[in-house]
C-alpha cells in the first residue's frame, strides 16, 4: 500500500458527521471544512461517517453535499465519498453511457487493473445502482469486436496465483505475433489470451514475446493503425497496458490528462480519486522520474480553488 | 425447496464419522451402511462429518471412500459427498476435458442453472482446484462459435431482480427471429441477449417470441440441422432450454438416461445428485407425468446393488 492521504491516529465518527453537518448547513458552505475533513478519511472511515450523518440528520450526506457543491469540486468530492467499489459503478456507467464518442478507457482500466475480486464487487455495486448487469449494459451499448473484447475483460474473474507456465507464455506469445503479423488482432485468440490468463501468466507471455520480437508488445501495437480499425488496436493496447503495468499507464493518463491545453478533470480527478489509497505514492514517484516536475506541481498549475485544494490534500499535502 | 433426502432430526458428525470408519475398516466395505448414512444427511451436514472424520482420524473421508469403493456407486459417492461449487467444478473439468468428443451439456446447466451467486462458487471452487480460471478452460478447449457461447455464458453475472422490460423483451425476440430466419444463430446479437440479459427479461423475450411466431424458439431451433453447424444449434438449444425451464430439461435428460440400451450413468447419477436438494421432488413429478412410470421404477430397473440402492435414497427411498 502506497496511500498518499494523511489520516489522523483517532477519529470520531460522530465528531465528523457533525462537523461536516456544520460545514454544510445555513448559507454557504464550508468548503475547507469539507476538504480538512473527507480529504483525510480512509474509504472505511467515510463509509461510518455517511452512516452516523444519517442517523443524527436522517439524510444522506452523499446526497447533501451534491446539494451544496458545484463543478469539478462537486464531482471529485462525489467519487471520493463512495464506497469504492460503488464508485467504479458510477465511472463505468458513466463511461458506457457515452460510448457514443467512444472512451473505453474506464471500463478498461476498471476490468483490467482492479483485483479479480474488486472487480466482481464492482459488477455487484453497478448491479444494486441499476438493476442491470455491468456486461449486459456494456453489451448493449457497443458492437463488433470492441464488444468482444469489453465484455470478456468485464466479465473475466482471474486465477490469482502465481504460479506461471511457461511452455505456455511462449506459444501464447506466439500467438499474439502470428495475430500482429497477419493484422487480426481481432482474432478470437488474442482476446482469449488477454482477458481468461491470470496476470501472473499473462504478464509472462508479454514478457516472452518482448525476448522473442525484441520490442514490446504495446510497441509493436502502436504500429498498427491498421485495416481492423484503430479503434479495436488502440483498446486492446490499452487493455495490455493495464495489465502489464498500470502504474505506468496511470502515469500517462495523468501526464495527458494536464498537459492538454484546457485540462481533463474527468481523468485528473479519476486517477488521484482512485488510487490515492492504492498506489498513488509510487505513481507519484513515476511521474516524476518522467516528467521531471513533481505531480502536486502540475496538478496546482492546472486547477484552481477548492478542486485543487482537494486533489492536493489527496495527493498528501499537509493541512 | 423441493429436496428429496429424508434427513433425521438428530444427528452427530462424531456419531457419524466414527460409523462410517467402521464402514470402511478393515476387510470388505459396508456400503449399506455408508449410504444409510451419507444418503440422509444435507451437504452442511455432510461437510461437518468430513470435518469430524479428519479431526478423529487424520484422514480424509472423501479419499478414502474413492479407495474403498468402486464402479458408478464409487462415482455417485464421491459427487454427492463433495460441496455442491466444488461437484459443480469438478463435473465441469471432467466435461471440459473430454470435449474432444463434446458434451457442453454438463457445463451449460452449470452456467444456465445454477444462480449467479452459485455460479461464481463454481468459479471459485473451480480456481481452487485447478489453479486456473474456469472460463480459462472452457476458451482453451473450444474454439469458434462454440467457444463465444460458453464463455459468454459460464463468465455471466446476471442480474437477478424479476423486473421485466417488455419492449426490450420484444425487440430482442425480433432480433432472434431475424437470426433464426437469416440462419445467423450464430450471431453476435444471439449471444448477447442468451448470456447477459437477467432471467426474468430473457424468459419475456422468450415468451414474447412463441407469442409472435406462434410457436417456441426452441421447437424453432429444432429444425435448424443447418449450415452454421448443428453443434452450435444443439448448444444454443440446451442453454436456451436450461434457462427456460430447468426442471423439464432435467426430466428429459432422466429420460434419455434410462430409455437407451445402455443406461447412461453419468447422467443419472448427475441429475439425482445434484437436484436431490434442490427441485428433485418437482423433477419426478414431471418425469411421472410425462412417462406414467414412477423415476424410482425407472431407476429400479436399470441399475442393481449399491448404486441402485444409493440413488434410491436419494430419491428420498425410506431404509
Amino acid at each position: 500500500m502506497t496511500s498518499t492521504i494523511v489520516v489522523p491516529d483517532h477519529v470520531s465518527f460522530v465528531d465528523d458527521a457533525e462537523a461536516l453537518q456544520r460545514a454544510v448547513q445555513g448559507w454557504g458552505t464550508n468548503e475547507k471544512g469539507i476538504i480538512s475533513i473527507l480529504g483525510h478519511r480512509t474509504a472505511a472511515q467515510r463509509q461510518h461517517i455517511r452512516l452516523a450523518y444519517h442517523e443524527l440528520y436522517q439524510e444522506d450526506l452523499v446526497k447533501r453535499l451534491e446539494s451544496e457543491l458545484s463543478g469539478d469540486f462537486e464531482k471529485a468530492v462525489y467519487r471520493w465519498i463512495l464506497d469504492p467499489a460503488d464508485r467504479d459503478a458510477v465511472l463505468a456507467n458513466v463511461a458506457i453511457k457515452k460510448l457514443v464518442n467512444p472512451d473505453y478507457h474506464v471500463v478498461l482500466e476498471i476490468a483490467c487493473i482492479r483485483s479479480p475480486e474488486e472487480l466482481l464487487a464492482v459488477r455487484r455495486a453497478y448491479q444494486a445502482r441499476y438493476k442491470r448487469s455491468l456486461e449486459e449494459d456494456v453489451a448493449a451499448h457497443t458492437t463488433g469486436d470492441i464488444r468482444k473484447l469489453l465484455v470478456a475483460l468485464v466479465t473475466a474473474f482471474r486465477y490469482t496465483g502465481e504460479e506461471i507456465n511457461a511452455r505456455l507464455a511462449k506459444s501464447e506469445a506466439g500467438i499474439l505475433h502470428d495475430a500482429i503479423k497477419d493484422k487480426e488482432l481481432n482474432h478470437e485468440e488474442v482476446i482469449r489470451i488477454v482477458s481468461t490468463r491470470s496476470k501472473a501468466q499473462v504478464m509472462a507471455t508479454f514478457n516472452c514475446y518482448r525476448d522473442d520480437q525484441g520490442t514490446s508488445i504495446t510497441k509493436k501495437l502502436l504500429g498498427e493503425g491498421d485495416d481492423h480499425g484503430t479503434e479495436f488496436s488502440k483498446a486492446l493496447r490499452t487493455a495490455i497496458r493495464c495489465l502489464n503495468d498500470s502504474k505506468k499507464y496511470f502515469e500517462k493518463v495523468l501526464r495527458n490528462a494536464v498537459k492538454r491545453v484546457g485540462t481533463d478533470e474527468d481523468a485528473l480527478t479519476r486517477v488521484i480519486v482512485t488510487r490515492a489509497e492504492k498506489d498513488l505514492k509510487d505513481i507519484k514517484e513515476y511521474y516524476y522520474k518522467r516528467n521531471s516536475v513533481p505531480l502536486e506541481q502540475a496538478v496546482a498549475k492546472d486547477t484552481s480553488g477548492d478542486y485543487k485544494a482537494f486533489l492536493l490534500t489527496l495527493l498528501g499535502k499537509e493541512d
